[in-house]
């Protein structure tokens, strides 16, 4: 069997590495004679590589080579990589992807692509790198209903929460950190303000609830604001802070819940301790409970064995296709996160701290204050529940419409 | 489709509720016009069950019926499960088991007859309950060498840990408590004596390194010996005590390691925050790195699931195989635990307890003296670095001869 490969970065390469270094087994794995790389598509050039050969710089030598039944697209981004990725399926190539960013944006119509022409489009390493993840789920799918998925998607933001956690770190210092270490980009706000867990939350809800769940419009917040202030307060209440990716069936069953935000997670939660790079997805199913994937959630090597992973099971299921339950996006499924119930941590500052409890206290249920070490006289913090997030933050407003109430932080209470 | 399911037992009884409850998603994602149950074997009678019209006691029944393309075995043991499992296979019928007793006596024998039939043997449930483990594991071995797998594969026993730890329990106590909550057995012996994982390490061994691994043989130990001072040594250490089944390759990958022990696991490890029935299981690929699966391993409708999951794989392959590496065990293929490295923690009283150490120390690298409260005079606990278990056992074994010198545990240290 001939393989191309489209993009020769981090990924690409690893997955080529991967491919040659573990060829054997691979092989053997595939049910196939050989498994082989003819091409590797860059615009750039690699003098000297072991595989210099194999370079092109034209799209269409993949697309008209009748030989090449798996094409591994490892350029992210959506242009080219859609045109290319449609064009590869159209010709009867199964594909496999790392790029979450074409899966959340294109992952329907791409299925539907490869459903036409009797081929594979998978993308396990889109999600949780070289965790299996989207594997396990369908698995869990195959006999439950999935009550939620919860997870800890992005291994840059986890460590600079963990640095945070442990070390006493603010954010600034630890961003810098994580750049110095590799795990942050130079310019860290995909990371840093959630849009990559986001995209990663959107295929999880889009496998699970069975309609393609855009990013667009998802309740999207990063951890730019999470200050050792609010570190503190979580560990008073008994836990950590962590950026969650969440989505869950809400009014029954009628809408989702899917959002990204920092969340307090309980120290008894098996998330809580899933620290630096690593991520962790919580699987809810109604029969099996809750089940949790845990590893490296990026770097070469473990992206690059979920990619083989896939390309394997390509060249297993060559004339039969993977089925995903992934429909088209419904109108109104995602439900507005101001609507729905929660129960939240607040921090804020008033000269009239506890008057501005007592109104909380008489609106909300659940008031549970908190204490940090040097707390200044006209700083609280509480956990409130709250009917809708709106009413919340409309209360909040009012408060600080009067007087000098300033609020701080609210974070959700993550329930898992 | 029709699916015939016998042994209506916990398990059993779980797979019929699963399959009917969510039937209608179960047909979508098994690309079948209808999955129904045909025939429930088992000798009791069930009156008033809502399935009574299924039940059948005459297993020829199911053999002989064309229309059975899936039978569902939750008998458990051997007798008559294999005799009826292999009957299925070669009467052209896909089998999935939860039995794990039956997995690691007769995997090999198994797979072969349903290859040699074309139909598939499928047995997620046989280990982890409703964990996917299996599945996710052939995943990571698609495009990883596998450098280990460990992991926490037994509930009762790790229900019994955690109430030790965490409780101060002793072990009879805790027992006796694990008893009372349904998770463990009134003859405990199969769990506490590690014979469950064993069987469980057996088949993800047999599955990682491709030849058949016997349960006979295995070192096992179970977790009676443990005691409440061990517990204190471990937390002193900086962890805590599991009963971990783990498998690794040793001597260059000529052969392998594979052991049920109880085990001093580091409180970092990922393994050392699974708690009371939860079960885990790291993998560790050499591309992947640290991948590790966690929920409930034992119990009705989490079992069931995986089993479930299997019948829809069937159902999804019912003209194509899928493939497992496993191969016929190899002569000698397994170690001797004797004879490989160990890092151990070792407990013991002697009126010469310096003379002890001291002799120890000079025989053996890195030793590291542990404390507790009310800690004897005559008691030490070390950390030692051998060569060997057996070149450690051996020395203990002469200090018992000379003197008062009495060995009181001794416990692996974990590297995972």
């Amino acid at each position: 069997m001939k393989v191309a490969v489209m993009g020769y970065g981090v990924v690409g390469s690893g997955v080529v590495e991967v491919l040659q270094t573990n060829n054997k087994e691979i092989v053997k794995r595939s049910g196939q004679e050989s498994v082989d790389i003819k091409y590797i598509l860059d615009l750039r050039d690699f003098p000297g590589d072991p595989n210099e050969d194999k370079f092109i710089k034209d799209f269409s030598l993949i697309e008209n080579d009748k030989e090449i039944s798996v094409v591994v697209e490892t350029m992210g981004g959506l242009k080219p990589a859609f045109d290319f990725v449609m064009a590869c399926l159209k010709s009867g190539k199964s594909v496999v992807t790392s790029n979450k960013e074409l899966v959340a944006a294109k992952g329907y119509e791409l299925l539907e692509a490869a459903k036409e022409n009797n081929v594979n489009f998978l993308f396990e390493a889109s999600v949780g790198g070289g965790i299996p993840v989207i594997r396990p789920m369908s698995q869990c799918l195959a006999a439950n209903k999935i009550e939620a998925v919860a997870g800890i998607l992005n291994g840059t933001t986890n460590f600079i929460l963990t640095k945070m956690v442990d070390d006493n770190m603010d954010f600034a210092e630890a961003l810098k950190l994580a750049q110095e270490n590799g795990y942050a980009e130079r310019n860290p706000a995909a990371d840093v303000e959630g849009m990559d867990a986001c995209r990663k939350i959107c295929i999880l809800a889009s496998l699970a609830y069975e309609h393609h769940v855009y990013p667009d419009g998802i309740y999207t917040e990063g951890i730019t604001n999470v200050t050792l202030e609010d570190v503190a307060y979580a560990e008073n209440w008994g836990g950590v802070i962590k950026l969650i990716g969440a989505t869950e069936p809400v009014e029954d069953g009628d809408k989702i819940a899917v959002y990204v935000r920092p969340c307090f997670v309980s120290s008894h939660s098996q998330l809580a301790n899933v620290n630096d790079v690593f991520n962790a997805v919580l699987v809810r199913g109604d029969a099996l409970g809750d089940s949790v994937f845990y590893g490296k959630g990026a770097g070469k090597l473990p992206t690059a064995s979920a990619v083989v992973a896939d390309v394997i099971d390509c060249a297993r299921h060559l004339e039969k296709r993977k089925l995903f339950g992934w429909g088209p996006a419904k109108e109104n499924f995602v439900a507005d996160t101001m609507e729905l119930p929660i129960s939240a941590y607040i921090r804020f500052t008033s000269s009239d701290a506890q008057g501005a409890k007592d109104a909380l206290t008489e609106k909300f249920g659940g008031v549970q204050e908190l204490k940090r070490e040097n707390q200044p006289e006209n700083e609280k913090a509480f956990v409130v529940c709250a009917g809708s997030e709106k009413s919340l933050r409309e209360e909040l407003e009012s408060l600080s419409n009067k007087g000098d109430f300033k609020l701080l932080s609210l974070m959700k209470i993550a329930d898992f």
